[in-house]
């Protein structure tokens, strides 16, 4: 064990000297020790056969079971983890259980993601990070990882007392390799060793980056925690949170704050209790910060293991070699996650809960089925990444609004124009890719007007299958709608200036929800051109309406969809007025935040809303139209997916199929009542309808 | 070595079962030691330090050369190749080189993709398939892969004699892991073995596969030649050309042709000189044929090397674990190439032509210039995949005009419209990921109007940076035009029916080119509507433009852009007539191919036309306006390129600073010439221009 220097004069400067030097010579031993492994790792499962030299088989077991843990909170690391993971699960061979210590931010957007996900051989368990916010909160601490930071201190007592072996990542780290040789590392512990990491690559703990500079004591160069492997039943049992708690109080007394969060205590426990750390090979946790000294890792090494982005500037950091890494890291925050969903051969697993039934479902459907396209789709469980960015819960009010709807990347530029048009809450459900999904956020960070507005929550679906899934879209909006009510719209709608303003005074007037069951109708307009001046009154749209510069919606196509809104008398009314549900009517609605889901049957095009609102008149929803209310539709091409399927004529016939099971289905939920809508269902309908 | 049974009589039967039992049973040790090598590849380079014990070290050293011979022919089959380079690429740690034996079709594709590529240590040969038809147009095949099948036969003569080992992949494997590791397995062949293979993984070679299957003779189940490790050195010792032949030539005196191609060839000589062959890991080669037997291998093993999609069906092949096969292929088909731009740390190499260049103009870049990414964006090499859908050039006709236009993904949908409008060949430039690259092939492929039209080029460049390149895509699909003259469009313009027939009457009555140097002028207009009945004449476009259903293009925000037209004087015309160029003029117009190309500096949204056009008038082209012809532009909603950037305010100053530029260059060509379009360059321009 080596003696500590804390020099409180001038005079100690040379004793001090003394010890960090004998410090680094016995350090450097142990590195060379760990660079003799440098090349090991990556030997195969070959070695099993050559039990008769060197250490002990390196690999593990074909299915042995993996543990690994991350601290990880809020929207932006929620992101982060999810590339960790990605990179880790493309090369892994192993089943992984994920220990995920999260806030309730992070814990929502990865629960939903990883119930959505169905990864095979994956496991996931969370740890609430506020429970264990106070065993750390003491500590003064400077560096931007916060006080979630410092949570890996108390992993041994916070996992399960039945968990031995666990590695450790910081969410900025991005895997090259399968993590199953990671974890053969274990077996080079020696009998006391219980903590695995690898030398920091810069100078930081040598404290000569600048005048004052005052760092935490380390041995040498000291060690990053970014990849840590964790002997959790050996620190329990060296009474390790006695141990760090001891060294973090005195080393307190003397300096003001860790500067860089638990790897400064890391550090200094093991300065103290050097028996205890196990160098890893540099290639496991290759550092990317702003003076990174890892290129003397990766010139060498034939093979990189683990990247780790510990700037903050991350992907920004200057280097000259950051492309080459930053491809890398690119490789798998664009990585489509679906193909992730790989089982593991020969590793038999518990499967993800309602993978079975979905497997059994998919696999009862018939590929000559001229609907099967439309079979398939509407069983497509698609990931679901719930506010992909920062998002601030709008306050609790009684009668606010959340605007509703769905979108892929081709409606993008219509964010801005809704956000100056709804200054309220909204709940946008996006079809992206993974790839298009790093475009939006691109998007919405180069723009002013939507990076300003918190109140806005983005939720990701991610593309798969060739049918636009409508319904599921709009479903996961409206499930993440925090508001009591809801206006159920369209992305291609503007709606009027004091829209938002004018709702929340009518539901509060009206007693909707706690008095009325009702479905407040918004009437809708459209407009063929795109330069187009948006009427700031109701009397500005009706001389609009009057010249011809605007019609009422699908005017010319399809009247009735939005007839029973009966115009002629919105023109006239100063109230409310009730109108009667008639075939095809879709009209955009607030409703209650608990109204009925859309049916999600209905993916690709058409019948998606018409079925909502049967729904909604069946479960006996008054239909009020606002007198002062209106939404514009503006005009744009028609997108890819429509058409490709307007033109198929198998369409019509599959849309008739779901019409008919969706009746069967609402004559099982409403009885005799339900044949109102028989003649409805039953009529040959535009395949051109949205 | 193992005699031969031939039975021409059922007498002889009873011998060949004998015979075949035995063969069985040797193979089979060959097998076994195979499969004791199966873990082996895997092993690391910490094995270097195990010299003691067991084999010598299994990878090649840290910067060795490995090389790879592919044959390739054709459109589809150099997509394929494609995908096999990037996923090869991927997991590569070591240089390679890459001979490419391929027709002229493949050779034009390929050698313009990795020219433009220009990925690091990375070398590409290529062979003329064309010479070596010869050496094998006798043999009768039955195979699907055709004569180019047969072509790996004539390696080692055609190959430069001084390389010794090559890996010969057929173009539809996906590697798995590092081919290094392949590539180690030399290090186990015997002294005389010439030829690593991994065993067929169907019962094809054992004859039984339904009455009168009658195969080619082979080891048991014989080898499957998707992967093959040549020495190719031994083999010329061996007189591996005479060899061949003479089995082939003896086997095709009873069957009548090959079913397998060059996999039959080298079974048949297998056979009879079975000491040649290293049978190799199975998982070097996992066989997804329809009666695949590969799950014995790919449940066994703990990781897989190579893919084979060696059924004609490709990935529709039936398999329960197709699906995880797919998603892995999937993985490198979508894959962005660009990410594969990565240097190899440690192995100095001769960097791709213009690659230094490149950097060293990269690196001179300032950062903090607010025109940054204009720059940058400049100077970005595209990777482009010319013909990337099956394309037959047109007859060589004096007259003959294409439609050159360029698009990214959002006008996707004009294609079918504009191949109504426009029967005569098209060369377009598409601006794609490679996953839309995908998406645009479905779309091709599920359209009737488009697959069936075989005169539209379709080249792909492929997406990087911020910035729009049109007049780099335009470029590209003007050097791509193959008839003399070219009609240089916009992709939301659709021309009159009758264009393309009168153009080509027009070129040949004014003696276009030969006679005159002119720029045959089409002039434009525009509708605001969608729904809109395209005139069929110049009488009916008359009517529509007096009725205010159609306007002059851009006629209320930018009239400039095409006043010079002088539709007043087109509406009256009968024959063309000249009209002077003037500030901002940028007509659509029809010229010969070798008209001056785009200036590539215009990057995003403005000023990209109307640089051609001062181009043009510079060099003293006529401007000639056709009195019959018209193109009328669509409406579409702006798209998010020119969304994102017509906002920001440095915008303009940078349009401004590359017109200085371009002017600058125009009168180092021009002289005092170009002092005329001094003012023009000089004014402010509307940002909205495209």
């Amino acid at each position: 064990m080596l003696p500590r220097g804390r020099p409180r004069a001038m005079g100690a400067a040379a004793l001090l000297l003394l010890l960090l030097l004998l410090g680094f010579l016995l350090f450097d031993g142990r590195l060379r020790r760990a660079a003799a492994l440098d090349g090991d790792p990556g030997a195969g499962p070959g070695d099993h056969n050559r039990s008769d030299c060197g250490p002990p088989p390196p690999r593990p077991s074909k299915c042995e079971l993996l543990h690994v843990a991350i601290v990880c909170a809020g929207h932006n690391s929620s992101r982060d983890v999810i590339t960790l993971v990605k990179s880790m699960l493309f090369y892994r061979k192993n089943p992984l259980h994920l220990h995920l210590v999260t806030d309730a931010v992070a814990r929502n957007i990865l629960e939903m993601l990883f119930h959505t996900w169905m990864v095979p051989a994956v496991r996931v368990s969370f740890y609430n990070a506020e429970e264990l916010k106070s065993q750390v909160s003491w500590i003064p601490n400077k560096h931007y990882s916060g006080l979630y930071g410092l949570m890996k201190l108390v992993l041994p007592s916070a996992l399960p007392a039945e968990l031995a072996h666990v590695i450790v990542l910081d969410t900025d780290v991005t895997f090259a390799s399968d993590i199953s040789e990671l974890w053969a590392l274990f077996a080079h512990f020696s009998d006391t060793q219980a903590i695995g990491l690898v030398e920091n690559q810069s100078d930081w703990y040598l404290g000569n980056l600048w005048k004052n500079h005052r760092p935490w004591p380390a041995l040498g160069r000291g060690f990053n925690t970014g990849v840590i492997l964790l002997r959790l039943d050996r620190l329990r049992q060296a009474g390790w949170e006695q141990m760090w708690r001891l060294t973090a109080r005195r080393e307190l007394l003397t300096l003001p704050a860790t500067s860089l969060a638990d790897q400064d205590i890391f550090n200094a426990v093991i300065k103290e209790h050097p028996g205890l750390v196990q160098p890893l090979p540099c290639v496991w946790n290759v550092q990317l910060s702003d003076h990174t000294l890892a290129e003397r890792c990766y010139s060498a090494a034939s093979d990189l293991k683990v990247i780790h982005w510990n700037s903050p500037k991350k992907l920004q950091v200057k280097n000259k070699h950051v492309e080459f890494f930053r491809n890398f890291y690119l490789t798998f925050l664009e990585y489509d996650g679906n193909l992730l969903r790989r089982e593991l051969f020969g590793c038999p697993s518990q499967p993800p809960p309602g993978a079975e039934q979905l497997q059994q479902a998919l696999a009862q459907l018939d590929e000559e089925d001229p609907c099967f396209e439309f079979r398939q789709q509407q069983l497509t469980v698609h990931r679901v990444h719930v506010t992909f960015l920062p998002h601030e819960p709008p306050p609790p009010r009684p009668h606010d609004v959340t605007l509703v709807a769905q979108l892929s990347m081709d409606r993008l530029q219509m964010l801005e124009a809704l956000c100056r048009h709804w200054p309220g809450p909204m709940s946008l459900a996006l079809y992206l890719t993974d790839a298009e999904a790093q475009q939006f956020l691109h998007f919405i960070e180069s723009s002013p007007v939507l990076a300003a507005r918190q109140d806005v929550a983005y939720h990701v679906v991610y593309r798969e299958g060739p049918l636009y899934p409508v319904n599921q879209l709009r479903n996961v909006a409206l499930a993440q709608a925090l508001t009591p009510y809801v206006f159920l719209s369209d992305i291609d709608f503007l709606p009027a200036y004091s829209l938002y303003d004018y709702l929340r005074a009518s539901i509060e007037q009206l007693g909707l929800g706690s008095q009325r069951k009702a479905a407040l109708v918004v009437p809708a307009f459209e407009t063929l051109h795109y330069r187009f001046s948006f009427p700031h009154s109701k009397v500005e749209l009706l001389a609009l309406l009057d010249v011809g510069a605007l019609y009422t919606f699908r005017y010319h196509e399809w009247p009735r969809g939005h007839a029973p809104t009966d115009y002629a008398r919105w023109r006239e009314a100063q109230a409310p007025y009730r109108v009667q549900w008639a075939a095809d009517y879709e009209p955009y609605v607030v409703v209650p935040r608990d109204c009925p889901r859309y049916d999600p049957r209905f993916v690709g095009f058409g019948w998606n809303k018409v079925a909502h609102i049967v729904e909604l008149d069946a479960q006996e929803y008054e239909l009020l139209v606002l007198p002062e209310a209106f939404t514009i539709h503006l005009p744009h091409a028609p997108s890819l997916d429509i058409s490709r399927f307007r033109s198929s004529p198998t369409y019509r016939d599959c849309l008739q199929a779901l019409k008919d099971e969706f009746h069967q289905d609402l004559s099982r939920h409403h009885g005799a009542a339900a044949l109102k809508y028989l003649p409805a269902l039953q009529q040959p309908q535009s395949p051109a309808r949205g």
